[in-house]
């Protein structure tokens, strides 16, 4: 697979056309704004969090989605501060319930304010984006968001997370729908939505937002076993480490006798020797090209159902996402 | 002051007319249903949470407004439900906080399941709530419920809750307004809106319902320390122990001279003995006098304000409801 996509989301936003571009301004603008008006107390966790250096790729998704069609400019503001900042209340969750350190290079909520401000910021944050929802009068997108964010609420659950006992791809694939694909899939409706377009154009953007979401979550869990120690703020095998299961582990199992990813999988904290040896019984198989494979199905699909909608610098961009996502060359 | 609200509101169904008491009924039914399509390992602990002995006052509230006017039957318990389930949501999240092992008697979620499971509960009812708000199609029910989640997520945090600090009677109110009264107010006027009252009436139901959650709340400070042992499940001195300071307490100090209520609240695990004399201390002041004064001036001004509602049996009910939480013969 091609880098990690949300280092090619950075340099996205240097190519955004210039509409989108002013979008993703007036974004990070809003966001300073909610993190102004939150509750004494929680201003500076919850400002933080926000400009924690997120790459802002599910705003950025609904603003081109949405620019397809032709949206109102508030209401898009409005509605991509809210998959933002829902996306971030559910990082700092996650971050609780794991009792994750650093995010990003940087300490967590929970770390810098504790377990108290962190579950409050991020119960804000959920229902400020709400909030905005409300705003903008349409009840179709707050449905769409709260559908996600069910969702989401199952893919906190650290059974899924940390198994340490066979997965089935079916099931897997079924949490991280949950678990990432359901945002990305959500903006991407959302976009549609305000933008006006058609129940089938908005239909092929459900598609591909849910796909690109699978595949940027495959993608992560690459990166996890090949991925260049440091380059996220994570080193390699942390996943594995952590008894998590990925789709390339569950296709490694399938193939090989697995006894020494079984044993990785199985052991808390294991040694760095065993975590290497691990790691290598993976790529011995044929797992990764399996997982770029799968990935990329989904992934071309969901692309082909793009030629619904307009022609033009959005949708050249969307394809282009997908395609970095998936490591092929446009 | 009275009995606690809590225990007349179980009393206070068996008076319903007959569409409220259905109502309610059916509320019953749908948190069943919303528990029933948790995600996988979610159901039982969302059950649990929901079926754990709740009095179902804020959808008593929201149904008896709503049933001054004339409510679309889906919409009402739709609605009546989504107060419920952001209530609960709370609740769970608090106790995680709190490390709390026990809420009504029973092993709170965090304790029966542990942290990851709670906080994935709290969020996964948090947003049920608002699909199912999304769903009965208005707006403004999105803002309110909104609105006063945000108010909730500040209530959370422990720097109000156990200060150990001198707190002015302002700062106190402003954090009780957003922590328990918020959702009142809401509720009714959600009540209001779907019943189609006008915007004169859904103020004095807004009026009331503040009122009310604030009467409410101080009513559970004066029985933290003139209740009887056992009664909610809950020990007396359990707020003075944790150094939390409650409307009476603040009283107390303002009044007299307040070294023992002092040391109570700056010692972490206090010894039966020392509970025992703050407890003293402050019953020797006019601090429970003050608060009762304090509760009844602003539930007087708010049952004032229902003669804008039309005369009948939902309007003496919530007349009776404001009248017994301070302790005052109907």
């Amino acid at each position: 697979m091609g880098r990690n996509l949300a280092e090619s989301a950075r340099d996205l936003r240097m190519v955004l056309p210039d509409g989108a571009s002013e979008a993703v301004a007036g974004v990070e603008d809003l966001l300073v704004e909610v993190a102004g008006r939150a509750p004494e107390g929680l201003v500076a966790p919850t400002l933080e969090a926000l400009m924690a250096g997120g790459k802002r790729l599910r705003p950025i998704l609904l603003i081109l989605s949405a620019r397809m069609g032709d949206p109102e400019w508030e209401e898009l503001l409005t509605a991509s501060g809210a998959v933002e900042a829902l996306h971030t209340a559910t990082l700092i969750h996650d971050d609780v319930v794991d009792k994750a350190e650093s995010r990003r290079g940087k300490p967590t909520t929970v770390t810098a304010y504790g377990r108290e401000t962190a579950v409050a910021t991020g119960d804000y944050l959920f229902a400020e984006a709400f909030y905005g929802l409300a705003e903008v009068g349409n009840p179709r997108l707050v449905r769409i968001f709260a559908e996600a964010a069910m969702g989401m609420s199952a893919g906190e659950l650290e059974q899924y997370r940390s198994s340490r006992a066979p997965v089935e791809i079916e099931a897997y694939v079924e949490h991280i729908r949950m678990k990432t694909a359901g945002l990305f899939r959500a903006g991407c409706v959302a976009g549609g939505t305000l933008g006006g377009l058609s129940l089938r154009q908005i239909d092929a953007l459900a598609t591909y937002g849910q796909a690109l979401g699978l595949a940027f979550q495959v993608s992560d869990d690459v990166m996890d076993l090949v991925g260049e120690p440091g380059l996220m703020g994570k080193s390699v095998g942390t996943d594995l480490a952590e008894g998590t299961m990925t789709l390339p582990v569950i296709f490694a199992l399938e193939e090989g006798d697995g006894v020494v990813i079984r044993r990785v999988l199985e052991t808390s904290n294991p040694t760095p020797e065993l975590l290497e040896a691990g790691i290598e019984a993976v790529l011995a198989t044929d797992a990764i090209k399996k997982t770029e494979a799968w990935a990329l199905e989904k992934v071309e699909a969901a692309v082909e159902g793009l030629k619904l909608l307009p022609d033009g610098t959005e949708r050249a961009i969307l394809e282009a996402i997908a395609n970095e996502v998936v490591g092929r060359d446009a």
